[in-house]
């Protein structure tokens, strides 16, 4: 099986990358090469004796989709885009990555498959950013997309692209809404929801993390793992199940940044607390009040997806899987 | 004030064009220039004292749109569209005419604004098509959206685009979704839709039509007459009272197709109801099946859009506009 990773330096990519050659199959298939590609190049997993082809290229550049597709891969995890704030900051930016991107992409199988029969599985990465204050408490399945961001816009036009194409036959996809990835490991990027990541990760390490939001702001959470987990499980599912109403939101755990921090008290201590300096910053503040609090993931559950329970429980697959099982001393 | 139509060689175009021409004013303001343009060049409306220029353009041709919108009109109605059934049969012809017209009209009002402030009122037709089925029996105004046709995603993605432009600043927009019009008047379109309409016109006036679904199939209709008054109304209310949900759907009428044939029974008595041909065509039936059948549309009556309550009356607008107010002896 050949899987083609689009997106595969960013965070979520190189997890997926790691778990896919530490498994070395996906499903009940072996995988015998990995296309990674983003636009900086991609790192080759360790420990994959399978083929492994690299490439810095981006998507939304004419021509590329179609290069990459004509490799026929298998499976294709769509993850790149343009995050929220930047996506929000450079209109135009946004909107040719991830907007173009993803059509050229989709384009590029269609077409593929008009010269000789090719269906592959699509994994598509959206965001509950599709959803736009006011909204219940609880975001059920069938509430309607009304996004407050560009970013929010550009995901919600893919998911109906990715419908689209796939009742037209022209490949198998799923988009699965994922919820913001806490705690993300590594520096902090452009997302406008790094906060919620900044205030655990730094310090549980001893550093200074600021905190631009008051403690009461609710918002939704899955870690890298639960992540992985939900790519792994929509590459390989049978897509029949959920007829043609092919995006749905990802299970996740909804806790307030107040319990976060309770959270970090319990695993590392008043000490790490304290290295939380509250900077609040009205721009974000406005941001994330347009954003999801909660959400009914009951389809998604059915289906098999699963997600963390508890900050406990994230904070713990935090220092497992980035800091070698325990905190630094 | 100087007005911009494309797609107003169409139908509800035309009808459009006729009233802003017999009227001489949007609003409170006096309608000083139109520019009509669609893929045939549209008529000059009777009447009308103001400058006309109208033009036979593609706006999914680069530079066009740019160009229209160059000329700063201070209203553009935006009802250019592939129709359901000929989207459905040619899918590059409806992506390109639908998504890509759209997205370069839109992005032509924005870099024209970049150059000097301007920001036009901008009104959309969207369909009821952007719904899919299953669906409660009345949809409500948050529910999702999940096309089953790629007119409907095409639609869907419009409707995305007006929302987050105006969300932007770019222009001051609304999408709304026109029920099915009934009765069309003229020759039948490629529209899969196009029979709720031919099994009154045409008996009213001694002719055969061809009904290709049963009698208890239920959709959701308005007249030419109630869609013009929409467009009307939609380009001169206060969008502040949209907050940034600028799409809507539009009032209209559930019935049957067995109380259309009722309608036509006590307009135009048995001998036009004998002129109903059934010849079943499973291609429409699968299509219809996946459409809505009725809608609360309370938004939009809180917000002063009426429609027509019967299709006694529905017939009586045809009457008066289309056959000068009485059926031929």
């Amino acid at each position: 099986m050949h899987i083609l990773i689009i997106g595969a330096a960013g965070m979520v990519g190189r997890k997926l990358t790691e778990r896919l050659a530490a498994d070395g199959r996906l499903g009940n298939a072996e995988v015998s090469a990995l296309t990674l590609v983003d636009v900086v190049e991609p790192q080759h997993p360790a420990g994959f004796t399978g083929e492994v082809r690299t490439e810095a290229v981006d998507v939304s550049e004419p021509g590329v989709a179609e290069r990459l597709i004509a490799a026929r891969p298998d499976a294709v995890f769509h993850l790149a885009a343009i995050v929220s704030g930047e996506a929000e900051a450079d209109f135009d930016k946004g909107y040719r990555i991830n907007l173009d991107g993803t059509r050229f992409l989709f384009d590029a199988i269609r077409l593929e498959g008009m010269k000789a029969p090719y269906k592959p599985r699509v994994v598509f990465t959206s965001s509950i950013a599709v959803f736009g204050a006011p909204f219940p408490e609880k975001i059920g399945d069938e509430f309607f997309n009304t996004p407050l961001t560009s970013y929010g816009t550009q995901k919600a036009i893919g998911e109906l692209l990715l419908s689209d194409y796939s009742r037209r036959g022209f490949f198998d996809g799923i988009g699965i809404r994922l919820p913001t990835i806490c705690i993300r490991p590594g520096a902090p990027n452009k997302a406008a929801s790094g906060f919620f990541s900044n205030i655990l990760r730094e310090p549980l390490v001893g550093k200074e993390a600021v905190l631009p939001v008051s403690e009461d702001v609710r918002h939704w959470h899955a870690s890298p793992r639960a992540a992985v987990g939900f790519l792994l499980h929509a590459a390989t599912m049978d897509l029949d199940r959920l007829g043609w109403r092919r995006n749905l939101s990802m299970p996740g755990l909804s806790a307030t940044v107040g319990e976060q921090i309770e959270a970090l008290r319990r695993a590392a201590g008043d000490k790490a607390v304290a290295l939380i300096r509250r900077e609040p910053d009205p721009f974000i503040a406005k941001m994330v009040a347009g954003w999801a609090r909660d959400f009914d993931a009951s389809r998604a559950a059915s289906l098999g997806f699963t997600a963390e329970r508890s900050f406990d429980e994230i904070i713990r697959v935090h220092i497992e899987d980035e800091l070698g099982g325990s905190l630094p001393a």
